[in-house]
């Protein structure tokens, strides 16, 4: 209840501030008899730590997980995983200066409001490495879903300020620092990129995800529908502030005759809906859209206050990112991964083998 | 766990399908002493029941709370309150033709692959009338909000289909069955909605939503930030597709310098965030959007199949909605109201009296 | 959390004081295709109503139980079902003495502290007659467990002050008004409470049960073991003092050598262990023993204070049970049945079917 | 839900097994502004820690505690507590033997038979080390519950097969490696675990314990009673068979007018109740009483069947203790720590300021 933990049945608790001794996080609730070593885990980190281009921030992590618990002879044993992954390195002194100070934007303020005191260096756990355990943990339930059940979790950059993918090529999000689709618009990407970094500005993001082979049925009515639990996952990544599934605030402006996606005997005919309905998946692909705000740890100095209420600017050095966007990517797959691994431990529970499924209708791509 | 159940200091079970005998619902977690009838419930109960107007559904409902515990001597002991709505006028017949058939857009068969069976009446549970069990323990987290901690919920038809409203006066939102903030546009929108009443089709909406009075400090980071649980309680809200706090999707092209909500010692100076940092409630004004797909329940002919898999046209009879972001205005605040009462319970679990609170920085507005 | 539901798969969430407009529940989980009607809760319930004999409470009370969702053309849905029973016969007058005052044993003293207010009418929400909602919502669940598992769950009054059964013959627990296996026995127990109601006191009780037919596996590790939830489900009933599995408290004067239940190839020879081993069911039959206190609700005056701490006497009068332990007989089954399916659906959702499972070995009875 | 977590608002999710890496916590919910060092921990470790005396377990073990998180100039910040205690002195050798077979009165059969592999070394998660990572948990709660409320929690070993204690001086508990409170029978339960040992036989006990300072108005009815909680701590211990609150089992043979607690302007006369009434706490000291089963873990030879089934004779050789009940005793203070820190921080999200508190009866001792 107390909010660092996420999942009924694949429940992952996490902890760690990024300047402390170390994070990490427990996973209750991993069926037993999966595969499992460091490495499983080791490479989805590695997409995420910074130092892979220019374009991150530049503090240079090792990342590497550890698994302290849950694993025997290779395979999991069903109880608890405990993950660690220490915290080597950390400059302090960076943050010296905002003691006394709240940054514009940032969880400074509420934090100290909320708690009585906060930890001023790097963020504390509102920063972005905590993310780190996510991944981990997200790690372990895409390993499971894909082997047991072939769902694939695709995220990608699909637009940074004011420059979007044009095309889709999956081989190409891995090729570019951005997680791009498009290699053209990736060199778009790193040229705007460089110009804001001189600027000392940052900017926000749009990123977009795709899951294939979803099971049907998974979702909870009323209140925990699968798109809630969803929505909930990636609002709690930082600096999200918006998220949007199938076609998004597109059905706005849409008819009933259009949005509805037909049924014919091949399959669906369309994706408007986004792979829910009536808060259940349907087979057909999540598809979603999150957004993301631009960081507030900027070098073009901002009006704040400090402690005492009096006026002062602040300026933020040190090495930063102007889009974390590009870091929420793995993220945005890892909160989608443990999301849908919940649910279809959920659903077993709740309907397992109770009555004989109808034989799914084909998707319609 | 199983779905029908939200919140952990204030929570509220529902039950009832809509042509089931009764729906209702259990609020467990009110605090004791607060001033509570019938009546109180009634009000918010009234100003979401179909028959206001002519563009919403036709049935009639008495839609009448009873209390069946948890106040005695007119205030809440501090036990479980039980509310039940007697379902009084329905019209199974209307639903008869599509028990064997899949509307485009419903949830009948992912339902139907769920459950093994369904209730196809009406659409049982996944249909807009178990709403109103929300919006009547709504009304109970609202009154107390309101009295103990001085917070206001209003939402408002912000957009139908093409039309927005152009202007914002709060009083012209009970003035018209649109609950639109602006008189001129409420016309339009009652001629665009009888032309497509005249096509038999549907059209989507947004609602957009502003809390005032907001404490300081509400939220649990990681996992449950308070713009996490409210976007989870929103796409609960069946036809929701997207959700956007503060700049929402707007943020995606703005630059750091031009995001942050600068702090001065009469305030901060704008609301970007929308009323949240780093997960955590900021003082100021809650804001939010939401979109809304137009219902599937149309006059037009939609392709689609039967059980057996074999092609056939679906078309819907009987009383239905052209647009259900009309009644989703109460719910998006009821809803609000039980995710910032459950939050507000929450913190003071967490954090109680353990520091002194700063005084809070005066809200831009 | 705030302590009106129970179970994380199969959740039951009451409400309703004794002298309220009626009491409920809501059970939310319970698969889908399961037969149910009122009769088949009304059971459980009548076997619970006071009447039965002069030796329980003299209250008439129709205690008539319906069914207001989750049911459609006999079938559970698998969507929340809503139990509603009318309270009808209440005498609140029997209770207007005690308004201010605390009765020594009673919870008045600690439900004022807590709640600031209290129901004092019959004790409110603390009262025997709450109850009433366990047993209609482990009707539910027993009924699953028989039919689809074969588990059976009997329990029985062992021993009433002084009094022990002797022998156990099954079929004599429905055939006198004490549930006691022990036709002799009963008759000398009659003898006992009506001396007992002349005197004006009380007497306490042990409860004894047996489930047979359990599922190996149920139980998870390490906080919820299987035998963990029972006793926190025994003593969530009113009056119970203390739970004991298996042996007991006679395993502190047992030695390793003795307590062990060996495994040969035709099973276990014995069940010291009482069915659950490292908390987690091994088949087994589930032993157990619940011991329950006198009411404090008796006629001889009792020392007292009233709210402003000035002493007094407290004569309770109107209609009691001078044995409170004979109606927890059907509670301590009803509560079981809860803990049982609610632990089958959870492992079903840990565990389903990763692994093909070994054949059970036999139990030793 | 995974069963590996304990607690609402004070949240212990434990990992680790015996013979791994490492055994660990996260607590979740601490509230901040709590002075917390190693030290304060280890302190509690360390009595559980075996070596102390002859008569536990040889197994030589540094346990020491690391502080991963949650602490920031040694204060607590509110945010999760990662505490680590990594394992060094593992004999895997000593459980070759037994890898495929079923030791009577041990968890292999129903860990088996529950994951479909089980870590055979040591009792892999069900072993009596992985409590370490309780009292780790535990140490943290009973600082905060001692330094803010006055609360002392007190248990001791009450009895060891046939012999009881039989006086009570509280600082004898700590001067003997039985943590029993009568010097001249703490002599003869040496003698008697002399014997038992060569014998290579166990024994069961029985742990009593005290709470002392108890705030009034902790546990949240109907089913979240104080003592159903503090019963569901006992019985999640290893080896736990029994709990008994008050006069446990003593009530089934006592009288109403025996077993009520007056009230008297001076306090409450007697405490036959154990400290709580209607399931909260009245601010009389909690009593309670556990038994523990003896191990089977022992020298003498056992019948039992391997993985196919076969006969044959079980031995266990290594380093075990031939009375467990002796470590249970900081465990069992640990988990009260653990339920009366989570109930005092759901109190105060319950009912927090709403009413003003009576002033409390004083307590009869």
């Amino acid at each position: 209840m107390p909010g660092s933990s996420i999942g009924e049945c694949f429940r992952v608790s996490t902890f760690g501030e990024s300047h402390g001794p170390a994070i990490g996080c427990v996973i209750d609730g991993c069926p037993p008899g999966l595969a499992l070593v460091e490495a499983d885990i080791q490479g989805d980190l590695d997409r995420r730590r910074p130092g892979r281009s220019r374009h991150t921030t530049q503090r240079q992590e090792a990342d590497q997980v550890e698994i302290l618990s849950g694993v025997f002879e290779g395979y999991t044993t069903g109880t608890p995983i405990g993950l660690l992954i220490r915290n080597t390195d950390q400059r302090s002194q960076d943050y010296g200066k905002i003691k006394d100070t709240f940054r514009p934007g940032h969880a400074d303020y509420t934090y100290l409001q909320k708690y009585g005191r906060r930890d001023y260096r790097g963020g504390g756990r509102s920063s972005a490495r905590e993310t780190a355990t996510r991944v981990a943990a997200g790690a372990v339930a895409r390993k499971f879903l894909r082997e047991r059940l072939g769902v694939e979790i695709t995220a990608w950059l699909a637009q940074m300020g004011p420059i979007r993918a044009r095309s889709f090529v999956r081989e190409e999000i891995g090729r570019n620092p951005f997680f791009c689709p498009d290699a053209a618009v990736a060199e778009e990407m790193a040229a705007f990129l460089d110009a804001l970094r001189k600027e000392g500005d940052s900017i926000g993001a749009r990123v977009d995800a795709r899951v294939g082979g979803m099971p049907v049925g998974l979702g909870e009515p009323v209140f925990d529908r699968l798109e809630a639990d969803i929505a909930k996952a990636m609002m709690s990544i930082n600096a999200v502030k918006a998220v949007a599934v199938g076609d998004g605030f597109g059905v706005v402006e849409q008819r009933g005759s259009e949005h509805g996606d037909a049924l014919t005997p091949q399959g669906f005919a369309s994706n408007h809906a986004g792979g829910v309905l009536g808060g259940i998946s349907s087979g057909q692909d999540l598809t979603l859209s999150v957004a993301i705000k631009p960081t507030s740890s900027i070098r073009i100095p901002r009006q704040s206050i400090d402690l005492h209420g009096e006026p002062l600017e602040v300026v933020t050095t040190g090495r930063h990112d102007p889009c974390v966007g590009i870091r929420a990517v793995p993220i945005v797959e890892a909160m989608l991964a443990l999301v849908i691994m919940d649910h279809w431990l959920r659903q077993r529970a709740q309907n397992g083998d109770v009555h004989p499924p109808l034989p799914p209708i084909p998707a319609s791509r």
